[in-house]
């Protein structure tokens, strides 16, 4: 049976949206429809515009292919700004706000030809207080956070693509919770102008998508590099296999879809080898905990000073917390995150890339907070880039899977390897 | 004779506000006296509110001192949010345009009892593109760029502080051109919530006024560092004396205030030795150039896509360049800028600091642009804290400095050392 059109990934409806087989019109009251039937459950949107969209499309369809996005329906979180929808940032304290301009990501995926459907739910300034979204897969459970309705509307198929920033794990683990591929970019790579900003040295805004194509497609207009679009093919990749520090923390899940990647990818001809851990660096989740607070106290710091009433009760805690840091612990943390990351670096020379959970397992009920980002804290603090591959099953029948790293700048590769990955632990599954 | 209010220094000030001595609306209204005086022909502010600044000053006075930069009058650059008053980023685009919340640091500052008095006049979106803004020691003169209504109305004594921001040489040029002390913090430790980036690996928010222990405190609040409002004292710094690869721009008032500089800082007991070059990084300047023009491409994504017809033809040209530089030759150039910073680094095994040129010579001529940056691209990349300090003067009068580089995370030493070397060579003056 043919796919309804909401259920094509971005590449395949693309090709026909730049054929003119589809149009943007087309595609846009597919994905509308199946957000009418689903959302009223799913509760993935902040803002939508139906009328707007389709106004949106039609030009699209009237004038010339407009670009390698073309066409294609896109969920914004709700902590980047957008000119024609209202951005609450996840707080009353933005309700009607209405930004002067597009974020730069949002500028450059309409110039690429994607049509904005609507602003997805993000937590308070993608922190910890959930918003209303539930997992599209069971509705028991949550969907992970920030990025929670991103990762949501992109599993139900109410879009092919989505924008989400991860400051500790919030890419990486609403798109396990939800089951979909999900991709943090290195480091300051992507521009963040127009992005309400949570943490200097950590925020990082990613794709979301079904698949690793996908996502690498979103990803190359985020980042201006075409390679994304043209994956090298990936060739017995020599794959680092990192419990980590928090393996303690792993769920049985978690635990078998670990020795499940490992068995596959060796059966297929990857070279798998245990990582060795460094252990000074065992520390480094309470860092990254430690420096997002004081950069959080920094960045909100208009919101902790002035709309104290208005912020939620966990956040303004991490605030005044993070308030209370001194500069020079903040100082030494910042200065012995870069020599552990100077000694992760190395790894990259013996391995091409690591394979490393993504969470403890598959997603906690939907009324006991958002998870852990435990296993993402790390990635987050080096910079590194990082796929979740979903492939795997929890008791719950929710999905789980892991994460791959690349060193620094080497996106393309880390992509390419993450699809020879996944399509090896799809099969096996 | 007595200071006027106006000519007061932040330091000196404020211990009189602390100790109600002075009051806020005082000191306010002496700043303004001064503004409506010089402003039609210096034309450093880009907004101006007397009527809220007085009612504000009101506030502060009937309140408790509310910190340590208690009813300081603040001059905010004008790519800054502010949520009071209009917020143009130097951009006919942003006309009328009014923030709906306080950038970061203005928020940090407010908290700490600064008065803002105003905007002021940056470049187009703290490119080239000049503002109306004179050098206000002779106004044939440019007072430098992009931070130019900053540093002309801390020089002018308008203001004992302004808020500038640096992607090139923004803050220390001007600061160079008007004779004040400017400092660049370390990359990464200021928060840039609120700013209209430019770059995101380059962009840095800092402080402008007329002392180094002025600046010191200004970034003191920036940085959420108690150190630096009680700097330690600098005993005989090992000083390295860096002509860097643009030594041949440099014309004569600089050749000399940096002979000078040698010899008065040995007289007074530093260790003084010329720093060796790196032949491998002779060509820092144009990588950086590159850098800004990717990233410039991608920040201001939504105007160079939405709003061609207001940019100007520079900034235009600049952003098409950068938007059709390769990823690849990008992603090459931040490695590249990462080992040349992991070089310099060792400079500071040997060296306490290192004194290098601010500018090629005094400010040029108003109408022939607004100098070069090419001095200070360097230190940006490298994202190290600098020091501008202003202690010789050029063949027209016009004033003419050195910066202090430092360790990256050691702001504290350097503004220690900058105060020491300022007295130094003030006295030698």
């Amino acid at each position: 049976m043919a796919k309804a059109l909401n259920q094509l990934g971005a590449l395949e409806a693309v090709k026909r949206l730049q054929r003119r087989e589809l149009t943007a019109v087309q595609m846009a009251r597919a994905c509308m429809a199946r957000i009418e039937q689903r959302e009223p459950t799913v509760k993935a949107w902040a803002a939508l515009d139906p009328a707007q969209a389709l106004a949106q499309a039609q030009v699209l369809d009237s004038g010339a292919v407009r670009g390698i996005l073309h066409g294609l329906p896109l969920g914004v979180k709700d902590v980047l700004d957008t000119q024609d929808q209202p951005t609450r940032y996840g707080s009353g304290i933005y309700s009607g706000h209405q930004p002067a301009s597009d974020a730069a990501v949002v500028a450059l995926c309409r110039e690429a030809g994607a049509l904005v459907l609507g602003k997805t739910v993000t937590t308070e300034f993608a922190t910890d207080q959930p918003g209303p979204t539930r997992n599209p897969r069971n509705t028991a459970y949550t969907p992970g956070g920030s990025s929670s309705g991103s990762a949501a509307a992109v599993a139900d198929e109410m879009v092919p693509l989505a924008l989400g920033t991860q400051t500790a794990g919030s890419l990486i683990r609403p798109a396990a919770y939800c089951g979909i591929v999900g991709f943090k970019p290195t480091f300051g790579r992507v521009p963040r102008a127009g992005m309400k900003t949570l943490s200097e040295n950590l925020d990082t805004i990613g794709s979301l998508a079904r698949s690793v194509e996908d996502v690498a497609l979103l990803a190359s207009v985020l980042m201006g590099d075409a390679r994304l679009r043209d994956l090298p093919d990936a060739e017995r990749p020599r794959v680092g296999m990192l419990r980590t520090f928090q393996w303690r923390h792993a769920l049985p899940e978690t635990r078998n879809a670990y020795e499940e990647a490992a068995r596959q990818l060796s059966r297929a001809g990857a070279q798998v080898e245990e990582v060795a851990l460094p252990a000074q660096d065992c520390s480094l989740v309470q860092l990254h905990a430690d420096v997002m607070a004081f950069e959080a106290a920094q960045a909100l710091a208009f919101e902790r000073t002035r709309c104290r009433a208005q912020l939620g009760g966990r956040l303004l805690a991490m605030l005044d917390a993070g308030a209370a840091i001194r500069a020079e612990d903040h100082e030494e943390r910042l200065l012995r995150a870069r020599q552990s990351r100077g000694r992760a670096l190395l790894w990259f020379d013996r391995y091409d890339v690591i394979l490393a959970p993504s969470t403890a397992g598959e997603a906690p009920f939907f009324d006991q907070g958002m998870g852990d980002p435990l296993f993402c804290r790390v990635w987050s603090l080096f910079g590194f880039p990082a796929v979740h591959l979903p492939f795997a099953q929890g008791p719950q029948g929710l999905p789980v899977g892991l994460q791959a790293v690349g060193a620094p700048h080497t996106d393309h590769r880390l992509l390419a390897m993450a699809r020879w990955m996944h399509g090896v632990l799809q099969q096996a599954d």
